[in-house]
């Protein structure tokens, strides 16, 4: 019997301007996953899932049907067919979830990330982390139906990650300016992201796009060259969030909050209904947080929030 | 009398996924503007043309149609609205182009940021060379009708230039990777940026944008890493190359053997004709000129062409 006590952080995708091609970690809040192996099998399927705290007893049991199991299945799976290492142990899987579900912090990516990288640890490190990551979509697809990368990336890799291209995956990974501080703010309502993703238009004007790929470029060149006001300029989504931002009550609010405390910039955090700002200090961060969490509540649906404050995580998916 | 000699180079736009916001200067060749000071007015107009050579006869004379002296009259406009200089003298203007028309090489942007920076030295630098770039893009819309900045920006500032804004005019300069090599191939024909920007759509999938904005991010972090192969891996338009590209005669085989002799990426220039290809030494770059200028020759409709090879230029105009 050996156990391995793996940890991911929650990770904020789209970043504004970066729809669907950028996400980033935070240092915490995050998920655990305790995994412990025996040398016999116990069942027909090599991975069972032993206790789920934290979810409201809403996720599924079935280790076919849990992202951060699946994601242990489709690694034994690779090491198998790819790497020619059989398993004929057993694993049990505890999951800890510290991460509120449909939340927009990358909470089924952060179950996964923490699930491989302690499988990784257990069977010898078998894995580079950009392996993994792999994994880590296909736990995006049994999450929410779509294999998007931008939460999973940042849980395995840390950093901000943008992903150039699916077929053939191609990420590259942006180490966060020193000075970079996110305000996380959670309002206690849930957003699925399929709904969220049935408001996108199938098609949008070029000028738009355009205008949209000018913001990447300069974000991404803000974050290189640690451009804080140039972040600031750069967090602007002319797609997603005037679509979205009507399915959070009170948005408009908290980005007015947040950008009054000093922020450099704020948007919704992956399909929402959570909000991340940007601040180049903890202080101002943290007031930014405040001051968002005041604006949810003030604002017409009176919604109670949590809030966190965390520098960009380097390190991504770790044991514990 | 006094006569300065300015000096700006071609430069080219879009640059693949960059479309519309994205340019970069190279060193050579470029477009000559003299320009020659007198203390008493000579006509009506405060500038006049007094030759112009290199465009077979087929620019205006007319100084207010002229993008070379309509932007330096933009210029002496700004000094007396803006900056209460007035000017009572009179400026004879010189043009010696050496940029083909309508060739994607932004020759009407060098010949405007090359008489700027003319007038700007002649009358004891009252400008920065950002505010220079307002009237060069001024410039561009007597030229081609869209007052756009992807060639007059890095005609003036050199490097690449990444528009993100127009309205805040936002331009960030990104200085290129030392051993990037460019190679800038002139079919013989000519295309108009009009016609050239008719055969696009107004509107594009999502997830053609999508993975444009991919792309952007990626070729800004490749540029200001040095990642030579992740440049060459961004270099990819899904956008507007394949609706010009069969405007090009030829385009598919000089793409095809800029990348079989060792280039990094190609693409159109700006709106084509002319084609450009990156490197990361002087000799492939030179070895991937070569072959492309051959695929036209031996492509269907037997283009001879010109060809240059070039770092991309750090200085933007300058004084000769």
């Amino acid at each position: 019997m050996k156990t391995v006590r793996g940890f991911a952080s929650a990770t904020v995708g789209n970043v504004a301007c970066g729809f669907d091609v950028l996400g980033f970690a935070i240092k915490e809040p995050g998920d655990e996953v305790i995994l412990t192996l025996s040398e016999r099998k116990h069942s027909s399927c090599p991975v069972t899932i032993s206790s789920i705290s934290g979810d409201e007893g809403k996720l599924p049991l079935d280790p076919k049907k849990n992202t951060s199991s699946f994601v242990v299945l489709k690694f034994l799976e690779h090491l198998r067919a790819q790497k020619g290492i059989a398993f004929n142990g057993h694993i049990s899987l505890e999951l800890k979830k510290h991460l509120p579900l449909s939340s927009g912090m990358g909470s089924s990516a952060a179950s996964a990330a923490a699930a491989l990288a302690a499988a990784n640890e257990l069977l010898g490190q078998p894995c580079t982390k950009m392996e993994l990551v792999h994994f880590a979509i296909e736990g995006e697809r049994v999450a929410c139906g779509s294999a998007h990368a931008d939460n999973a990336a940042p849980a395995i890799l840390g950093n901000f990650v943008l992903i150039r291209s699916y077929t053939p995956l191609d990420l590259i990974v942006i180490p966060p300016p020193d000075e970079l501080y996110c305000s996380l703010v959670h309002p206690h309502t849930e957003l699925r992201t399929s709904f969220a993703r049935s408001v996108l238009p199938n098609e949008i004007p070029l000028k738009m796009a355009t205008q949209q790929w000018g913001n990447v470029g300069a974000l991404v060149a803000g974050l290189l060259t640690a451009d804080y006001p140039l972040i600031g300029r750069s967090l602007i989504d002319v797609v997603a969030e005037p679509k979205r931002a009507p399915l959070i009550p009170g948005f408009f609010e908290v980005k007015e909050a947040a950008q009054r405390a000093g922020a450099l910039g704020c948007s919704i955090a992956g399909s929402g209904p959570s909000i991340f700002a940007f601040s180049s200090s903890p202080d101002t961060a943290r007031e930014a947080g405040i001051a968002m969490q005041e604006a949810f509540l003030t604002s017409k649906a009176k919604l109670p929030s949590d809030m966190w404050v965390s520098p960009i995580c380097r390190e991504g998916a770790r044991i514990l």
